[in-house]
């Protein structure tokens, strides 16, 4: 039984190849076509895993570029993907925390990759892998090195909540010569406090595990374990939970 | 009885001199300096009207800035000078809406220039005179000319509301070809939207005056009428109306 999982993303496209096990795996720029993405990317996987597409049994899509896809068997909502994928990766998994490049989520499942609740910001900037992207901006630094350059640093308040007015306030703070290492550990902060904030209605696990482009900052990592006081998981993998959860739920389609 | 009102907000300051009458009005941009500007404005007013500073018996400070004011015998906030201006302005009207640099409120007075009650948004820059700065500098246009840009034009729809994915929203419908004025006349259509939506709680008034830097936008004021189905006044005065309010309570405190 060979199936696929494509999660096409705002920033990036994921896939996973699985066969039984996960045989492969992609993770791509989204760029500006989010159904050319989803094709390019099915495509490189079959390319790359010597397979080809009548190999493959069932394929689904997921994330915010699912709809445009057309090769797909089915369509299946992210919040669904990302929580099996996190309950795959770590068994007993009950919280999955998602921030990706436009929108957070907060996921509570039933320990066996079912969903109990959630609460996801789409509206918003703030909280969002996009809060991070505006204020690297205005640091002139590189997003991927945001959690090195603040290693260790005592965060500085950031008291705007809203990205337009927290870059201005950024710019002010660099101006008062506040060191860049604390106004960025007050960024990662921001972005914590954010989305801790979301767990307010649905409630927080206890085994946490963190998902999405923000997953890797290890500022943010660390203040949001702070915030919730609760360890929180992050796994090489991390970033595919959406695309395996696809996968594995195209695996349960099949079997029945 | 001689009594100055200075209302200084987030983009400008206001200064009125009120013997009776408007005896004379100053709008300056405040700077970087919310306390230097409230300084200079009130000596400015002095010096152009003649008056020194023991001539004057009462000065209440209001805006933003009003908390660094040193020189000021009492502050007051602009929700209450804002409504006693506004009514000051256009005698029995009761609902003002203020859309300034970063803030937007929904008075709803008793018509006589007391507040019965208001809806303040000053966190998301959504519905704010922001809103439409970042997006002029998105569009290389000044923000002054957007109105004059758009006259006319129909709307094409802006879906998202956060102003940070709004602008990539523009940049990419200018990428597609849309009519620039069109894109202009969709987002104060916008800025309208959110701040009507803001009238939900609060409930709407019959006679409308419209103040702050954003009043003088023809085109938000033409889709704010269309959206509350009101008829809206702006004056010359409008932007005034915080400055006038707190010179009219000065003289009320005079008073007894
Ligand atoms: S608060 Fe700021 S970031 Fe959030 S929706 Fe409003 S404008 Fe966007």
């Amino acid at each position: 039984m060979v199936t696929v999982g494509i999660d096409v993303g705002s920033m990036t496209a994921k896939a996973v190849l699985l066969t039984g096990e996960i045989r492969q795996s992609l993770i791509r720029p989204t760029g500006c076509s989010p159904r050319q993405a989803g094709r390019d990317i099915f495509e490189e996987l079959l390319n790359i895993s010597g397979f080809s597409q009548s190999d493959i049994n069932y394929v689904v899509g997921t994330g915010y570029g699912r709809v445009s896809l057309d090769f797909i068997d089915r369509a299946i909502t992210e919040i669904t993907c990302h929580a099996k994928g996190a309950n795959y990766l770590v068994s007993g998994a009950d919280m999955v925390i998602d921030i990706g490049g436009q929108d957070s989520k907060v996921i509570i499942t039933d320990g066996r990759g079912n969903v109990n609740d959630f609460a996801m910001n789409d509206k918003c900037a703030a909280g969002t892998g996009r809060f991070l992207q505006v204020m690297a901006t205005a640091l002139e630094s590189d997003i991927s090195e945001l959690a090195e350059l603040s290693k260790g640093a005592d965060p500085v308040e950031i008291s705007n909540m809203c990205t337009v007015f927290a870059e201005s306030e950024v710019v002010s703070l660099l101006a008062q010569g506040v060191a860049k290492e604390r106004i960025i550990a007050g960024i990662h902060l921001s972005v914590a406090r954010r989305v801790a904030a979301m767990t307010g209605r649905v409630g927080k696990g206890n085994l946490v595990v963190f998902t999405g482009g923000v997953a890797r900052n290890e500022g943010v990592k660390g203040f949001l374990s702070r915030e919730l006081s609760r360890e929180i998981i992050v796994l090489p993998e991390s970033q595919l939970a959406g695309a395996l959860g696809a996968a594995l739920l195209a695996q349960e389609r099949l079997r029945g």
